[in-house]
């Protein structure tokens, strides 16, 4: 190893959060965009809600004396310097969220990262490099998703800066325009990657992992890659009293088909991360007595091998293949979206597990199943990511919870390791 | 038998139908509600369109000196007098239409019912007992279904006459108001069942037996019966990402399961007649990231034995209960539908059968898959239908077709029936 992680015992954070300021924080940002009548929190990115948001955050990072910051894709920053400029430590996640949404989300990983940073702060901790929360602009994707990270890292192009649009149509820019912003200077929000030194990422877990093993905190070591289909398949809509069961070509029995080639597909091909889900699908003509004609549907499938999801891809086409010709059926695959997986870095995780260790918190290590700026970020720089437990495995529902204690849990380890990040002699290192 | 039917040698029409003035007749109605967009055909029940068709019928009704009527269901009628006032030999049908309709469906049967009767007219024919063309209103459904050979049979209810609405929840007494018909006159519609001696239909087959094993016509033997269900299963809405496959409850692959039990079901318990299609499934919350929580579909299965039709329920019944067991999911069966199975009076099937082989017709004898005023009739009165072949199976659609030399083929058959009911002695009757 170029840099070694330090045992567990020879670093110790004498340093904790204050639990009541991170449940303020987070009673405040959900009082903002609250509606009552669904018990949703509705603030979706570059709407009213969301900028009111980022501006209570600039104010919060003012009140506690960091330094406040924004790009041109309207990414909210809070800084506590260092000795130097760069490379930083950055610290973050994002605050918009989808319509009729819960408290925690992103918000959680903006909240703990500026109680880490005032608890630093308020100790005099001197720092040998700056630490920087960053909150990004619309992670849940009103207009594609992760557009604050894509800035931020130099993934954003002219191209989709110019034409993305909401699902009303609303183009970004119209919508940043609106707001006072001007769209154009989003390209100028990208950091040069030798100046993003590490990249922490605390996020709810979004599944029932965390939850029903009754860990406290996960260490990520790897985002999920993702592969995003829109299936058609094609047969011939007839009617459903006349024509008899073997002149039929039923498009639906062909998706029914495809759903139990799944779970074989993914024993064959798959390993235990692996995923695959028909999420949406759309009968045509929909019509009780019609034998249907045509069905759209969703495929959805990750992994954290880009050689699985090769693998799988084949699998499934070919059995799209076979379906298809043993019911007469044509289809047609349209590829909606391909995000690659991203490793955490492994010196960045084992800093995260000895100071899980430290804390003596019930922790394992596991994998992202879900997309995250840290994915954008990881792409370019050292990073990785810890998870807290949600009750049920529920997100993105005012149902969404974690216990009080796994916060203060996942906000103790995340304060520790920005504080040794941020102190220690050099920053680790990819070895390979 | 009571009324045993002549050999085929004993009796011959002397009589042919003029297959130009049928062809004349269907492009004369085709022009009503012709949309020249999508070259479909709208005459909706008791729209402007299907007012239009009712009144072109009766003026053809008065041209060809046959008695004109309209009852309080809106059914238009054209009678050939005969010796007595009842009981009376019916032939009908319907002209009006599904949205986007083709040119023949009930359209055929009426145009040719006409034409019988002038022919016969025309050859000064005497009559025992009267022939009265019916063309009953709203057949298809726009408020239900068989409006008018319910209200002819006497199966119309105040309650479904006060309540009827269609898609946009326009109520059918609304739309009779509309058109100037006072919706109350429709219980008065009902003619008593002795009045009617016999009921002949003729119509396309709308699916491709007759097409495909190259007959002309196909002589009914019975008209299916039809259940109706809407079917709910209920798992729970996931993170297509974070939700490991063995802790999901995916409605979607609920719906896969039971779709795959249909075969089974049918051979385990059903007949050659038997059918049953998913013709309709909604998938919630219906997001490609989305593990689906609720499938809501239909299912719509035919068989001509209602002992079957109860074996056929009960296992889809258990299949969905072990299914719904076996995936942790909830389901609720909602009865949309009963449509009983309704035999032809087998003298009269016998009695079209000798007309086709007197004629040296191709025939098969069949089923009818698909719901008919026929099935309405059928419950009180001797009835029988007659199918012509619907090309490539197709109905319900501008491509629907039938060669004309088969219409002139049905019609030629119609018309010998129809000759001998009006003149033999007695009409046949049930022997069972």
């Amino acid at each position: 190893m170029s840099s070694p992680v330090p045992a567990a015992s020879s670093f110790s954070s004498p340093l904790a959060v204050d639990l009541e300021r991170i449940k303020a924080d987070i009673h405040a940002l959900a009082a903002i965009g609250h509606n009552d009548a669904d018990r949703g929190i509705y603030r979706m990115a570059f709407t009213d809600a969301d900028m009111e948001g980022k501006r209570w955050l600039l104010h919060r990072i003012e009140e506690n004396d960091l330094v406040p910051a924004s790009d041109g894709a309207a990414n909210i920053s809070g800084i506590l310097p260092g000795k130097v400029e760069n490379p930083r430590v950055f610290v973050g996640s994002h605050i918009d969220t989808v319509p009729c949404a819960g408290m925690l989300d992103g918000t959680l990983g903006v909240v703990i990262g500026l109680e880490c940073l005032r608890t630093l702060r308020a100790a005099g901790v001197e720092l040998e490099r700056p630490i920087e929360l960053i909150a990004f602009s619309d992670e849940e994707g009103r207009f594609g998703g992760m557009f604050g990270s894509e800035a931020f890292t130099g993934a954003l192009t002219p191209e989709k800066l110019l034409s993305a649009k909401d699902l009303n149509a609303v183009l970004l820019s119209d919508a940043m325009l609106e707001q006072g912003l001007d769209p154009k200077r989003a390209l100028d929000a990208r950091r040069p990657p030798t100046d993003i030194g590490a990249y922490l990422e605390l996020h709810i877990e979004q599944g029932p992992v965390l939850d029903q093993s009754l860990q406290q905190v996960g260490i990520v070591e790897q985002i999920t890659g993702l592969r995003s289909w829109s299936l058609k398949l094609t047969g011939e809509a007839n009617h459903a009293g006349t024509t008899p069961m073997d002149y039929r070509k039923d498009a639906l029995m062909g998706l029914a088909d495809f759903a139990h080639e799944i779970p074989r597909i993914l024993d064959e091909n798959g390993g235990e991360h692996s995923r695959a889900t028909i999420g949406k699908a759309e009968v045509q003509p929909g019509a009780p007595n019609s034998v249907p004609g045509t069905v759209v549907f969703s495929l959805d499938f990750r992994d954290p091998s880009s050689e699985t999801l090769e693998a799988l891809s084949q699998a499934f086409q070919k059995a799209l293949a076979a379906i298809s010709r043993r019911r007469g059926l044509q289809f047609e695959v349209n590829v909606q979206g391909d995000i690659k997986p991203v490793p955490c870095l492994p010196e960045l995780a084992d800093l995260l597990e000895a100071e899980a260790q430290r804390l003596d918190l019930r922790y394992r290590r596991m994998l992202s199943g879900a997309a995250h700026d840290a994915q954008m970020v990881g792409r370019v720089a050292p990073m990785a990511m810890v998870f807290v437990p949600s009750r049920g495995g529920m997100s993105h529902s005012p149902a969404e919870w974690t216990a009080w204690g796994d916060i203060e849990a996942g906000a103790n380890l995340m304060l520790g390791a920005l504080h040794r990040l941020a102190t220690q002699e050099t920053l680790p290192t990819s070895t390979s």
